[in-house]
């Protein structure tokens, strides 16, 4: 079997496989379920072309480490073999626990385990199949690697996570400011200590690249229309699982009713392998068949939030940029309680309020670094010639409150 | 409720909608399911970036037609507001009788029914519903009414919708051959006694269109392992099908269950007006919510039918340009026979044989047509200065045989 | 003669020629001249693909000031034809006065007498010629006409000129984040007051484009071998004009002998004609074929500075955020003239010493006006949710030393 | 000095030096006139965006040699680190020949002496310079390396010459149909037997080549426009060369004047060292220096050719694809006659007439040649599956006739 299997990347243009290993991990069930989770959750509401997966992003970024390892070794860092395989294992694999809808859903369906840490077990027992060829790759993942500039390429405020999402991001959705200059960043990347910096003249790729997230996360990932539908769907979720766990009949995939059944905790995983199997069964369409399904449902709540999904009727939005305080939250609240005739829990499902924040850039112990000319290596918000960096680097909060356009259920 | 929504869309740019009838077409769950029916069916097995749905395609249509329009006006042809409208309309819907993965699954769910009739039925219950403002579009899309061009723009070898679909799969496969002209196509549009023409200066883009969709069909349309993944996927309804109408329990949403467990024809369809609003319901998303159930059905076949689509262990294909004789295929037959255990009916769903075929450019009768400076109008295979566009017309057949890779169920 | 001209434009797909004044403009050789003055001086020593001319961004100036008014119309603000025809000429013409190298050469050809002059006498020049219908366009050019956001279109921060040029620079050159969402912009742009505003929500696209010319500027306008590569060929050129001006024979065009010869004011300019009809005969390439000429001449200086034009062995430049302070230049000079054995002014062509800056946002007096949801008008460094358009309105200077890299003449 | 420099390219991203050696060739002065040479000689009159350079083509080109070989060795062809340099200096210096305006003016500065003969005797001279350095590179570049396919790579149906120039020309032209899947077709690239073959699987993709650079021939190449501009100014040059050789004073540069002044053979170029040198001082800036002079000439003839090239009032040009025959063309130069009062040679000048010719795929001996999934070897006309390729074979000739739009000089 020829495994030297190349994809067509609207994004970076071929997409090589590098090893065998690779390939053996692309091919596994844990990796092909990324085809079925939508890298933007539902943005597609937004923008209609955003339908690209965590499969895909997970390529591309495992394409941009092969050039970011490459850029280093012509600078004379040296990088093994193993350890180039290792680092593009490890970001191949960076995505792997994540649930159906990405962040969406992370709360709902398993509260209070992180999808990072699904990951770590997903590629823990994948490691077991592969007989521990995996070992370096985790420990890369894990940042447990001495050489601690592999791990900065797979995670930090800089990775090739960031730099391939934000170029795909942006060409599937059609915003063309977020169309960083992933290529300039990367041939500019430099290592000094074990650490990641990059050379001065980057400095406003850096900016750019700094100001494109921000403008992404305003325009495409908080967008409001997202946020709004985001928001119908946990409630989708929760009232699904409310009634399951009353024992009423809701219709689900085999997966998706094993977890709106019972409430799972990290512990209950650790302890339970074929929890994780049961996970690694869950993607995007159960949560759309069950909307189908709900859409007919005799629990008004649950048919209301189903139909809103699939109709694309979804809840008003108000976004504003200070808090709207509790009194008008209560007499919102007041009004949508009679409008719908919903009270208590029930009212919860339908009227939500809460926070959206954005961090364009992260300093403390977290920099970005510039390598001067002179060979000293600052923090970019010191380097750049404005405060402008500074600036970002303060968490921007948006309130939002949601509830049903229509008055009657 | 201002409806003067815009649309991002990375293939055209910003996509107006141009009126309010469009927008509440745009609004209605028929519409809206579009959404949820992939334009390549399961063509990102091999292009991981083919996620692009009918429902963007329609929009993308339906802007060229705006351009088409007013470029025909610009040059003397009087267009008026209402035709323009209703052309845009006719083309917004033509795809909107589509099931579960586009064309892939038009004679398993519904056997023997077009999907262009089931079209026809939802335009006529949305013209209801809209108190006959679709009329005009129903005309143009049936081709009775009396300036023919229109139909031509939604539907003739040179239509908006393939202007479309060529530049979008392109954009979406990232394979680049793919992205035609359409502007400069659409610029050369002509009118002759109501047929559309093209101004004989583009005749070398006509070529290159037909080329490019040439090529997109071998590409891409006709990728072996998308024929693979199609042959798989009709073999797995068609056992869950068989399986249903034998009294076995089948795990489906209330829409698919419903056509699994009967044979439907058109004139069943035409009777029963509770038939078409259950088609209406399905999508993408039912079948895949089956397929992941079925993995673990008793039924070995479909459950390693349903194992190979989802972890994207499709069929071995064989394509060859000329027939591989019965003898070939009765011997192949008989080993794939052997090696799983199956015979006769079960061993047709493992075992399969068949043809495709691609006819770059079809003449007789649907000719695309040449304004010469001197004001004839001549058939594009003649007017060309090579006789590459006459050999383009003949159709060509491949052969292809499909069954499972491993040898064990 | 039919003079509905398209003009292919890689940049925003194909122009259309709005009407025939407009293409009688087009055709006039005074616009016909800006086909040979590039659009980025010498920029093209640092990024070969920057060939691009005044010629191709006066037309993609005009086409997007059609997009801009047909926006503007559909939302609601009247626009006549004639004062649609007269900001397209308007803003075609607003480069029509550059000379040679754009601004490279603006002081040394013709020191004292600024492009906007040279544009104003050659637009009043046409519409003699013309009899009087650029009337129109003359008044928006100059502010006079009384619906200000016309003018504004044709000269301010968001004006047609920019988003043209960031977007088109971007493309030839290949920095890829210089490429502005100018479409977006264009479908935000709102009139209150009869003053041009942008509707709240392109708020993140404003700071995009702030942002994105702030990079161009440091990145490609002001990059430091492009300032090097300047002041050499103004030295060039003030050698030249000395050197002739002493009596010493200087090869040239007839156009370029003209100017080298004296030194003109913008007083001389408006009292003869012949002269204004002279400057109209220059382009890049008079320069040019000066430089190639000059490289065998007598005058070592001149010789010198024309070879490193010709050969790209440009002066070494030494860019600095701080003053390097007078002592440090007079140390530097005085090497410099040892080393080549050059004095005073001799040396003056050698040794340079100066500033650029970049001030990426103006507010005072010229602010972007955002446009609230409720209505209001305020300056978008105040709509901002972070402080970074304020730290981007601060001026940045840099310091720059230039002197040849080779030690003998 | 650090010699790994990169270039920005917008049609292939960033281009790195690979080596000393090649950024010494680059810096030279024989390879910097390229940036003085446009690619396209005067199609810009048509699309304002074809002003790239052989320099920037050929830096392209060999950037794609540095893929196709790494390509190559990944599929066990070794190639050693000479080789690879050779092969891409080889194709760098391919161009560096050619004259002002690249093929243009071929025959009227040089009469009889071929670009390729020059590029021939520079690349010795450089060689000279560079103490031998290019030996392997000048081998492969005269097919006398015995490892034939590296010569291919530089010059066959399918080098890394055309693939560069028809995605840049494509680019900046923005002909989007011409843009080729040149990294698809790299990408399938093998060798057999020292020969290139493409593997089967390319075979649409070289279907698609073709097709696009038969596009680009009638669409760019050989654009009416285009051909009527280069006869106007190869009929200026003509001129301007019968009056200097009359003894007429004409107005040039150094090296266009030596030019203009005498006829040079092959035999002359290859006898005198310095006429190498004076060529190589030669570029467009030269001869457009020259036209502007000539604007004002006292001689009829050149001032109305100069002034016509300056202004863009090109020649009237009849395309036809049979020959107009004798008759009719006696008439027409009968009546040009008249109107502009010229007779006999003057003329000449101002009545053209000729042919043109399109030659999509070249079989006999210089075939493209695929590779079956059988192991064979066969022309791409026999693989294909239509008689399309084939029918390409065919030489397309069209006739010109050019003459002056204006009847008064």
């Amino acid at each position: 079997l020829n495994k030297k299997k190349i994809f067509n990347d609207p994004v970076h243009g071929f997409i090589t496989v590098p090893c065998d290993l690779v390939f053996d991990i692309i091919q596994h069930p844990y990796f092909q379920r990324l085809r079925r989770i939508k890298q933007l959750g539902l943005t597609d509401f937004v923008y209609p072309g955003a339908l690209h997966t965590r499969f895909h992003h997970a390529l591309g970024a495992m394409h941009l480490m092969g050039i970011a390892l490459s850029t280093l070794q012509s600078k004379g860092h040296p990088v093994s073999e193993a350890e180039c395989e290792a680092a593009q294992i490890a970001i191949l694999m960076h995505d792997i626990g994540h649930g159906p809808f990405s962040h969406a859903l992370e709360n709902s369906i398993l509260a209070g385990v992180h999808h990072e840490n699904i990951s770590m077990l997903l590629m823990k027992e994948l490691n077991k199949e592969m007989n521990g060829k995996l070992d370096l790759a985790i420990k890369i993942f894990t940042n447990t690697y001495e050489r601690g500039f592999f791990h900065q390429l797979v995670s930090s405020q800089l990775d090739t996570d960031r730099l391939d999402y934000l170029k795909r991001d942006s060409y599937f959705t059609g915003v063309t400011e977020g169309n960083v200059g992933a290529s300039r960043i990367i041939r500019m990347l430099e290592v000094r200590n074990d650490k990641l910096v990059v050379e001065e003249k980057a400095i406003y790729s850096i900016e750019s690249f700094l100001n494109a997230r921000r403008l992404m996360y305003w325009q495409v990932y908080l967008h409001k229309t997202t946020v709004s539908a985001e928001n119908m769907l946990i409630q989708t979720i929760r009232r699904a699982r409310y009634l399951a766990q009353q024992g009423i009949k809701v219709e689900a995939t085999h997966a998706l009713a094993f977890f709106l059944n019972r409430d799972i905790t990290q512990a209950d995983f650790q302890n339970n392998p074929e929890y994780l199997n049961l996970f690694a069964q869950l993607d995007d369409h159960d949560i759309w068949a069950g909307i189908k399904d709900w859409c007919s449902h005799p629990d008004k709540v649950l048919s209301f939030l189903s139909r809103g999904m699939l109709e694309r009727n979804l809840f008003r939005i108000q976004l504003t940029n200070t808090n709207p305080g509790k009194e008008y939250i209560q007499q919102l609240r007041k009004q949508v309680s009679m409008q719908l005739d919903l009270k208590g829990k029930d009212l919860d499902y339908m009227f939500l309020s809460g926070q959206i924040s954005n961090s364009a850039y992260v300093s403390q112990g977290h920099a970005i670094n510039i390598l001067t000319k002179e060979g000293n290596v600052i923090d970019v918000s010191e380097a750049a010639d404005l405060p402008n960096i500074k600036a970002m680097s303060k968490i921007v909060k948006k309130f939002y409150i949601c509830y049903p356009k229509t008055i009657s259920l």
